[in-house]
Parts: C-alpha cells; structure tokens; sequence
C-alpha cells in the first residue's frame, strides 16, 4: 500500500494490482500459450516447458520492466526480453502481441477482484437483511430532502439497502461472466501467424487460464470491460449511498445510529475521543472516485482502428482505480452493517418529537406506517424475508 | 429542435421530450392512477372518469408549468393545480407524491425512445452484416496506433463493428427490460395512506401503464436507471468507435471508404463543395457528450435517505442527453452504414504499396491474410455469417 | 422553459439560449462582418446595408435551421440560405466559415449570460457579508464528517462562504476576460480569402461586437473557453457547498438554520404543508450536473488539425448547460442568503446540549473560541469586515 | 513505479509521490509547526528540536502508517504515534489537525511537480517555437473534419499550438501562484487552541515551508486546488491536441511528419520493426485520463460543513493521478517536438496532390496561402516571431 492511496487502496486490492501479481498474471499468459500452443502442434512440447522453467527461474525486476516499458510504449517487450535472458527460447510470445498479454493480465486480476467482493457481499448482503429483520417493527421517521416525512420502519429502510445491493452484485456478476473472457489476437486480431491452428490456440491458451474464449480477439472494441465497470460503478454510488445513510443518521443531533467502535477506528488528532462515521466516509470517498474514471474509460472507448492511439491505454489506472473504490467500498460497509448500533429509543423520539408537526400533515396512526412499511419490507427481502 | 442542439437533437427523440409529450406522460400517469384507485375500491369510479376528462380537456400549459415548478422545486405542484382547475376533483394524485409522476413519466419517455432505437438498431445491424458479408475478400491493412500492420479484410473490419454493436443493443434491451419500471411509493415509499389496498393499486397502476411493479418504490435507489444509462452509454460509445474508423478511412489521403452522398449532408460554408463525413462527425461527438452524462448521474445515485436533496434533481437533463445523444448517433450510423461506399480498389491499393515495408515484417501471403481473417468474421457474425 | 428543464433552466438564462436569442447573435456576427468588410473596402458599403436590411427584414425560422442544419452539420448554411432568400446578397459571409459564426455567437451568449450572473453575484456577496457581520458572535457548533467539534461563529462560517464565493468570482471574471474573444479565421483560420485585408477586418469585426481580436482563430484550440468553464464549474461548486451546509443546518434535528418562506417555493405534493430546502436543492442539483459537462468538454478538447471531427461539434449543449447551472444556482442561492432565517438560539442550544462531550476534549471557554473565530472572519471578509 | 502504472507515471512525479516523499513532506509540516510554534513562544524552543530530531532519526514505514491509516480514516494518527515513540515529545502536532498535515503535504508536493513542468515547459515551448520559425514557408495542407482544406504552413501549425502551450501554462503558474498555499486551521479551522498567537505561528508556520498564508484555512472550501487542477487539465488536453495532430500527420498515409526514432521507443511486440507514434500515444492516454479525474474533483468540492464525510478524502489520489498525466504528457511532448521530423517535400506533394480538387473549391495560389498563414503565424508567437 502507498502512502498517498491510504485511503483508497484496501490491502487485498491493493495486493491484486502490486508489481508481483500483474508479473504473474503476464507470466501466467506466456506459459499458457506456450503450453496451448504446444498442445496444438504449433512448438515442441520442449519450447513449452523452456517457457515455463523461464517463467518461473527468470528474474524479473516490475520496477524495471516499468521503466523500459514506458520508453517502449509497453511493459511486454521488456517482459518478453526478460523471459528470452532467462532461457524461455525463440517460441516464447508466439502468435501474440502486446495488448493480448496485457488485457488478458487484466482479466486475470479482475477475475481476483471479483472474488474477493463476493465474500464480502455475501457477508453485507446478510448483515442487511439481519438488520431489516430484527428492525422490522422499529419506527423511525422518513426524510426527504433532509426534513421529516411520515415514519417508516428502520426494517423497511434496512431492506431498501438489501434489495439495492443485491440488484447491484447481480449486475456485476452479470458483466463480469460475460466480460472477462480471453483476449487473443496477434498483430491485428487475426492469428494470422499461426495458420490453421489460430483457432485452436485460442481455445486451448482459454483453455489452460480457465478462461471463456470469445468469438474474436476485442483489441479495439472495449465495450464487455465497459460494461464490467459501469455494473461496478452503479454497485459502488449505491454503496455510497448506504454510507450517506448511516452518517447522516449518525449526526449527533439526529443519534439514530452509528458505526461500530473499534480500535484505531474512525479517529481525530485533534479531537483524541471523537467518533468518525470511517467506514462510511471511506465509503462515500470511493463513490465520489468511481464515476470519472468511468466516464474517462467510456470515453477511451473511441478507439481508432485495430489498436487505439492513447484510448486504450490510459485504461490500467481507471481499472484498477474503479476495483480499488469497490473494494474499500464493500470492506467498509461489510464492517458498518455487521456492527451497526441501531438505537431505537431514539428513532422512536425524534418520531415523537415532531409528531405533532407530522400529525396535522399526515393523519396516520404509527401502527399504520407499520403496517404499510411491512408491506413492502417483505418483498424487498424477498425469501430472507420469510 | 431548438437552435442551440441543432447537432444535439434528432427530432424523433427531441419529440419524445417536448413539453407536449412530457405533460402527456404525466397526466397519463394522473388518469392511470385514478384508474387504479377506482378498480381497487379506493376512490369512485366517477372520480376517475373525472380526472380522465380533465386531463383530457384541461389546459396545459408547459412554459408555465415549468416556470411555476422551477420555484416549487417540482412541476408536479403546478400540474395537480392546473388538473383542479380543470375540475379533477378531490381524489386526483391520490396516494401519490411528486416523485411518483415525474419518474413514471421518465419511465414512459425512455420507452418511447427504446422503441425508436431499436428500429434504427435492426437497419444497422442489418447494414453492417451486409457490407461484411458482401466484403468477405476485400484486402486491406489494418492499423494499429494509426500505423499499418498486416492485412485484414474489410468484411473482418465490419464484423467487428456488427458484434460489437450486437453486444452493446443486447445490454441496453436488457437493462430496459430490468430498469423500466413503475415509479409508485407515496409520501415516503410505503403507500401508507392507501392503507390495505396499498399493494392492489401500485399493481393495477403499472398494469394499466403497461409497466412492470416492482417490489417497491425506488425513490432513492437509482441503481436501475443508472445500469440503463450505463448501458446506453456503452453502447454510444461503440458507435462512436465505429464513426471514427470510417471518418478515418474516409481521410483523402486513406481514399478507402466514405459516406453516401447526399442532398443537403455534410457541407462547408467556406468551401461549398467539400464532403464532409458529417454522419460520423455527429456520432463522435454525441459519443463524447455522453460519458460526462454518465459520471453526473452516478455521482447523483449518492442519495440522502427517502428523497435527495439535489441529487435526484439533477437527473432529468442528463437522462434526456443521453437519450438524444443515442438517437442522433443510431441516426446517423444507420445512414453511413446503409450507404457507405468503399473503395475496395484503394484498400488493395495501399496494402500493395506498403507491402514491401510490411513483408519484411510479417512474411504472410495476402491469401494467408484473408483465410485468418475470414475465420474470425464467421464467428463474429454468427447466424448472419452463414 | 422547457418542461424536461425544470429544475435546471432559470428563465434569464434560459431566455439566453433560445432560438430567438441564439439566432440574433448569428446575425449579429453576419451584420457585423458586413459592416467590417466594408469600412476596410473589401465589399461596397452598399452591400453591408443590404445584409444588415435581410437581417433585420428576413424571416429565420430557428426550427427549420436545426433541422437543416442538423443534415448539413452545422446550422450556418441555412442560416446563410436564409440570409440569401431575404436579398442579403453575393458579399454576405464574406471570408467566414461556420465555425466563426458559431464561435462568436456563443462567445456573445456566454457575454449576456456572464452580465447577469455579475448582478446575481454582487447581491449574493453583500448577503453573505451582512450574514458574517451580523452573526460575529453568534455561537455555533463546528461539525467535521457530521460530527461535532469545537464551538465557532456563525459569522466565521458565513466568512467562509464569502471568502470562497468571491475568490471564485474573480477566477470567473477574469478567465472570461481572456476567453470571451472574437472567432474569425475563415476556411483553414488564415482568413486566405480576405488577402491583405484580412487583418484589419478582423480587427473592424470585434470593435463592431466589442469583443477582443485576439491573435489569431481558434477553431481546433478550446482553451480559453475550456478555462472559463472550468472556473465556472469551481465557482458552482462552491456555490453547491454553501448549499449544502444551509441545507443540513435546516434539518429538523439541526434546526439551526431556514431558507426565507415564499409562496409557492419548496413544496411537497404529498405533504402540502412541508417546508424544504427547494433552493439549496435546485443548487446541489446544479452543482451535481457541472462537473461531468466540464470533463465532456475537456475531452472534446483533444480536436484533430484545423477543425475537429465531432470534439468541436459536441460542444454546444454542454456549454449551454453549464451556464443554466450556474444561473439556477446563482439565482437560488441569492434568495437563500438574502433571506436566511439564522436561529440563533438554537446553535446555541445544540452547544450547550453537546458541551459536556466536548469540553472533556477541548478545554476551552466559548469567548476563547469567538475570539479566535473573530480572527480569522475578519481576515476572510477583508474590508467587507472593517 | 508500478507495473500497471506503466504508462501513466513518468519517473519524476512518481518519485515526488512515493512514500518516502509522502512522508518527507508530512514530516516537514510537523518539524516547522514544531519551529513556528517555538518562535512564537507557544512551545519551548528545545521542544521543538526535539520535535526536528525525530523527524529525522525516527523510523517511519509508509506502507503500515498507511495500513493504520486506513483503519483511522487518516495517516497522520499513526504518522503523530510515530513521531512520539521516536521521542518528539508530548508539543508534536501542536494545534494542528490531521487535515492541516495531509493539506499542506499535498501543497508541498504538488510545488515539486510544478517546479518539474516549469523546465518541461520552457524545452518544449522552446522547440515549438523552433518549428513554426524554421518552417515558415512549408505548405502544407490545412484538414477540417479530417478533410483537406486551403494549405496553410506547417509554421502556422506549429504556432498554432505553441500559443495555446504559451496560454495554457500561464494559467497553471498562475493557479499555482493563488492555490498552493498553507492549510492550518486545527480542529475547526480557527486554531483556537493557540490562543492569541494563533496568528503569528500560522504565518511563522508559512514562512518556515516558504508557502503563502492565506487569509484562513481551506478545510472545506477546495476552490483554489479546484482551480490549478482545471487549468492543468485544460493544459494536459491542448498537449494532447498537439499530439493528435503529430499522430494523424505521422500516418504511413500522410507521411508529413514523425516522432524522432531512440532506442526502445514505440516498439511491437508482435511486429519488431514497427515504429508506433510512442509519444504521441502515451500524451493522448494522459489527456483521455484527466477530464474524470478533475470531474471527481468537482463532485468531491461540495463538502460538508467544516470538514467533509468523503469528499475531501476522495481527493488524494485523483490529484495525484492529475499531476502524473501531466508529466507524461509535457516528458513526451518534449521529446516530440524536439525530434519531430518534418516531411516538408511530403507536405508539398500531398497538396500538389489534391490541388485540382481544392482548387475549383478556393482560388488561391499558393503564395497567397504562405502570405496569410505568415501574418498569424507572426501574431502568435508574439516575441518569439520576430
């Protein structure tokens, strides 16, 4: 983790896109292939193994690889450079270009990413519905536009959240099966190199990184990780309006909620004993930092022919910044709602206090905004409101 | 069409947006609603023959309504007004706040715009289908950050255009189909003074709206409007991709293709004779007005408990610059690819001229070059590659 | 106003941008190039009184100029057919492209709009001033991440506003000095076809719109409006952060702060009596639309050679949109400071009620901390505070 | 650097944001807060050397100070832990708040960035104006809409873009001049518990770090980053116009002009002899990074009273990724221009080329076309051109 990503990179993200793993992912496609190709007469079966033992004996420096690859316009000519002085032979790389080995890289790492969130959404989505249960019967007032409104029930609330999140994690897991398949193209997305055995390759180097093979390699056409990361972001602004939520209900003047304590959690030097709302500040800071990198992918997306000039490269930091944001995101929230401290006294109080405000407005009894707020509860929880 | 989105604004989706049409989904949801409550029991059926013939024979004025809804914060307030005025009765926009109607309405406005692309989707799918097929053995160079790299055909080329666009119009059907719902929650989202009949009605309102009910309002969740978004965005942005590679091949010293002439297309004031690619011109830039669109709303999604305070607000515009910029960039695309000329001759003719710095390179014959194409053209077509 | 705008279009700024509007700076421009040409002798004075007679006698139709001009790609040649049909002449338009005519057109909207935000922000600022003068010693509970921490003044806090909306102004003001200049450079930014004459009508040109001639075209180089905008977006975003303190300070809970009442303003048509934050909403709103237009604009920045193929083009309705921003928020946010109803016993109260928390952290007396809120407010209002 | 940074994060700037530089300027506010405060007579004098020695002989470890960071919602608890377990004794961190270290940490790092463009800058402005004086009388054609238009000079081109790099970087240093100032306000921006010298150690703290003190503390009005990052971003979009244009004149079609050949640079993987427009690419990737990130930025300004819940703490990294993009892009500028190849005989033949067509269209010779590019081309380059 770096210093000036404190707040942005939680450690398992930040672990997925550090120097060692991206290497590995690279190296990951360079075996791969060797073996595929191997596997479909295209090298020896010994080329393959050359590659590998390269892959694994060879040195590789990211820093440097970094360097040179920025003089170069690309981290994989160095990449493939390193691999040939540790022995991988004239096979290794074959068939490929750049791009394929770096999108697939990414694909690799998302795929990582994506399984990372889904324990912590299964962990928030639990936490929720819990909270919407035991809470089914707690009176508290609406707001909107941050004034008073007919009360509501914090069950009714909770299960609001639920629905969201979980609508939200179905759009993701949607976009990542059909987004992250492998990228394989060659020089201009045809194979061409590796004659009658182009489509074969495929299959196998898909094969071999567990990966769905798509009909043609997507060089120049963005639109799956487009909508992988739009799913990712819509996911994350609900998060962040989660987080909005308990904040605002964690106001001291408002004291309906609050984050969980915990050590070294939520802290001031100036003020040593304040409470911070952390979790979901941690959390709204990722949904402010997520939709630009959107829109800035949305617009790389302009590609110029069969390889963009600059579109598709200014994509790595906005990918990995949007998978950052998601991961802090869901971390924190995971925390808030396992431990959220729901003081019911109080929603029942500020719905007293200003009852007789709301009362000559809205005629209903508290019973009945139950009743009605139990309705629809229910079917936003759907079986776990059973 | 106003003057200052004179590029901006196709006129069959301006239409969707007018003032006539706005107010005509508004009072549709008003007259839908007393529909409801009167089939449920909740008000007399001659209320809602009243509210019926109100909206029908009332006068409407839209520059007013906004005038008056700009200071009320809602143009719902001016709108109820004017419906009483125009002898709705006491039982209008019962059970209902404002949200309720302006998002229906959005709801209703989307669909109609839904239903114009996807006639223009179907023409270009087909367009782009045809020129790959009929373009299976056209030579020609690829490129690869605006360099020429070893040669593809043009029908590779335009398959890859078709699947992309495929792709990008499946994701916007199905996140219509998943977003396009009933807007229908009250004061603070549980109906409640509609008592029992709170579930019957929100049905029998999105029935007779044709609209799916959803589990329930989604006043603050905006996750499902912002996926359609999201969608639509990726989407654009693949015809935008598309627009480029022709208006780049369409350069005079490229000569490899170019936009069907037409009267009254893509002229000059200074130079009257010049052929603009003007189709293209106006899908790029509906494709880089879109992005920003996305972020606004994503940022918006970040929603303060039952209703924003400025966050919902801010949608609408958005919403309906995204809906224009699909429209004029579909439109367009339609145009350019039903009439597109290609210059297979000129797409030979470079490839022959670079052959000899090419061929040091890639040793392949043209042969080779089309055969590795053509495998991938087949699947990327699909069904219409047969 | 349309009724999709709302909440977003005050009805000045609105008025600006109207075809109405828009169409008189068009002709404003051929008017005074005719004017131009002839005092430097490049057509008769003859010919400058005919275009300025079909100007003013002609029937221009904004309607029907979108869309012709949508087809053609710029609205300017049937502007110039119009001109044409109306005995305008063979000299109108002389030595101009289209793109001048829209430039300058905008650059003479942007001036209008730029005029009535100078009214709306001088009264903002002598509101805000008045607030921090006569609040000096109102005590109040600062809060960071909704949290309370130690006392300070109302007045320090509406020093704060004052300080950052008057920065902001002045960051408006000048970058309009420098951006709002002539567009002027003919087919390819020479102004070839004017031969030596060419430097002195466009010199004439600006003195006839009283604009500044700057050194040369800027057809395919967006920065000076791509500046003004940016300072446009700080000054509404500050705008929206001073909205949405008064709108927390107005929650009920809070209940340190109001916007002034006013019929019709702030309504709820589900609950008729509610009184919300309909400024401070319509404010955030705005804020909340800004920024993805300034990235949309930022990105159309990067244009191709002498004139863009989509960046240029998709300008317009961006620019557009952040000036109705600013105006809606400029407007709302002078109604709220002129009239907010500060409760100042009530801060003091929400002190008094939390001192016992907060006096365990920060042992300091009220007067200690007036006394330093004192310092600093006077320093922020600068002579405003003498 | 980092591997998936590869392309986004020139040398220089990342090390002005590595941890050691983090913390340099961390621990640089806390050793002159230490000396400011001594001068002042607010704490001993030995306290303060004391307060310098640990900074100095400490041990800080960036990546577990950001880990706890992480969890404290702030690196500076962890940062002010540190200090004290290296003996800095109980007047470390005196009136400050975490807010107050992370603020004027970012203002030191972001002059060091600026001191890095600023001799960027001066080559490339340099070697631009170079360009367009060399090539004064190189016809060239002039493109509208990727089309080509009456011929200009390639200098009137290259003054074209040394204007626009002149103007823009204006605006930087003079957003810098305003917006890199101290922040200092403790807990609430009052620094009340400095008493009476609250004052004098503000500016005593200013002189020490040789940054301006501005009239108050800018915890939640972030209007003069807000500023410098727009005038950056408007900056980093005019050097990836200039890049476009290179790339599109650098086509194998166009011929006109091409980056400068070095070792290593703009290479394929997949086609070894290739030569990519490297720098052009790696300029564009930048400017398509920036818009999003500068959009955050404006979301993230309208923050909640005195220090925001999120979008303060959003911040960090876009601001960082802004100042990286902008390094790449004035890094590969430089050596763009400094070693573009013009293709004058190229430029002349390609007008040659398609004189008969653009003849018809506009009769001019070339002469007259040279005259009128000479009298701009002059205009802007101001002192340069003479």
């Amino acid at each position: 983790m770096r210093l000036v990503e404190t707040l942005a990179a939680p450690e398992r993200i930040a672990e997925v896109f550090s120097d060692e793993s991206v290497l590995r992912a690279m190296l990951d496609f360079e075996v791969a292939l060797g073996r595929a190709c191997a596997r479909c007469g295209v090298i020896p079966k010994a080329a393959a193994k050359k590659i590998a033992a390269a892959a694994k004996g060879g040195r590789f420096d990211g820093a440097q690889m970094a360097a040179l690859g920025f003089r170069a316009g690309t981290p994989v000519i160095p990449l493939v450079g390193m691999l040939a002085d540790a022995g991988a032979g004239e096979h290794v790389h074959r068939g490929a270009t750049s791009q394929d080995v770096m999108d697939t890289a990414v694909v690799l790492l998302l795929r990582r990413c994506l399984d990372i969130f889904a324990v912590d959404h299964a962990r928030l989505r639990r936490a929720l519905a819990k909270l919407s249960q035991k809470h089914s019967g707690t009176v508290m007032l609406s707001r909107t536009l941050l004034q008073p409104a007919t009360p509501i029930t914090f069950g009714f609330k909770a299960a609001g959240w639920y629905a969201a999140e979980e609508r939200g994690w179905g759009r993701v897991t949607a976009s990542a099966r059909d987004g992250l398949v492998l990228q394989f193209g060659g020089a201009s997305g045809t194979l061409a190199s590796l004659g009658d055995r182009r489509g074969a390759v495929a299959e196998a180097l898909a094969q071999e990184l567990g990966l769905v093979c798509p009909d043609a390699a997507w060089h120049a056409h963005r639109d799956r990780l487009g909508a992988l990361l739009g799913s990712v972001a819509v996911y994350v602004a609900t998060l962040g309006k989660i987080a909005l939520d308990v904040a605002l209900l964690m106001q001291w003047e408002v004291g309906e909620a609050a984050e969980p304590r915990a050590d070294g959690r939520g802290g001031s030097s100036a003020m040593p004993h304040k409470r911070n709302p952390a979790g979901c500040m941690l959390t709204i800071a990722a949904a402010r930092r997520t939709p630009g990198l959107v829109a800035n992918f949305l617009n790389g997306m302009i590609q110029e022919h069969e390889r963009a000039v600059g579109g598709w490269q200014a994509e790595w930091s906005g990918v990995e910044g949007v998978m950052k944001a998601c991961g802090v995101a869901l971390e924190s929230m995971v925390e808030v709602a396992e431990g959220l401290e729901v003081n019911a006294a109080k929603m029942r109080a500020n719905v007293d206090a200003c009852s007789a405000v709301l009362h000559e407005r809205v005629p209903l009894t508290l019973d009945e905004c139950v009743k009605a707020a139990e309705t629809f509860r229910r079917r936003l929880l759907g079986k776990e409101g059973e």
